[in-house]
């Protein structure tokens, strides 16, 4: 049995969504493990994990969009306003996302779909360092 | 230490909750795994999964059509629509729920509560066949 | 290889979050555990879990107004409404947040950012029992 956790870092440029499947897929390899699990998790309240189509650009395009219109910016009643206006939106969108996200491995592969990919869906419109960090279990 | 790796199909008949827990847990049986945990994992992006009241079936009719409240068909802003008008709002709705789920082990069981069942939420109108697999890891 | 699995109750007191991280955290220091994952589960459908800010409380009061306005209570198309106006939006408001967390252990710590803590999310007016379950798996 092998358990191995490791890190790495994306670096987001603004709202959007970043795929990072082969970098999760480099630290599954990299344990050598053919059966178990992969769990992905990231270090933040203001950027989100998703597991979403990875070939039609559009689709993201929407789901971006759809979320700028679910939770809006300057909402009225929104008090935790110091860090600005699209502080509060990305905390609630996180929440409305996921933190974590884990994969089945089958002979040495995650069992994702022909569509899947993972990304990091950055809710924040600033550049930010977000942190992945990746726990590899089984045999 | 065991850890195995399986997958069923499910057969989907348009939209709507379709409860696999027995499927889930035939696994679990077959791996003789009494502490540990269990992941599930749709391999889609226009169904998910959710645990969800497995009592009252009203619950899920009202689940059902919340989600068509809060995703419609037909957004005038959606450009993702060439395989028709329920394909974004079946992204979005798998986004705002969830593509894995993981339960812990306990003397050879599944920690479910009393209510809870774990369900396949399908969102495309037509049939499909929807591939879930299952992680099972633990002593 | 360790493996163990146990459970805590959270008391609340109508609804909210309740920070849970502290004890999550002690069962994975009871287990030994140095590398490997923490799967946290909630055993109801009327409550949920999230992994969110835990430094400034009014990031949480803005959550969880939100929250009432996207699922109101007394909305006239739904029909599950025998056991009070906020049952059917508990159930709705934990769908769309999470039942299960999974958080990456690495040198015997779970890999959670500076802000990120672990909650319950009551979604019931009345003070409830809610059973957590906690699995970990590592070495």
């Amino acid at each position: 049995m092998t358990a191995i956790t490791e890190t790495f870092t994306v670096h987001s440029r603004g709202k959007g969504t970043y795929e990072i499947t082969d970098r999760v897929d480099a630290i599954l390899q990299k344990s050598g493990i053919q059966t178990g699990m992969v769990t992905v998790f990231i270090q933040h309240t203001s950027a989100s994990l998703i597991i979403y189509e990875n070939a039609d650009p559009s689709a993201r395009v929407d789901l971006e969009g759809y979320f700028e219109r679910l939770v809006p910016e300057n909402a009225p009643y929104f008090i935790h306003t110091q860090e600005g206006a699209d502080d509060m939106p990305s905390h609630i969108k996180m929440v409305l996302t996921r933190t974590s996200e884990v994969i089945p491995v089958a002979r040495g592969r995650m069992t994702l779909g022909t569509w899947q990919g993972i990304f990091v869906f950055e809710h924040r419109k600033a550049s930010h360092h977000r942190v992945v960090s990746v726990s590899v279990v089984g045999v």
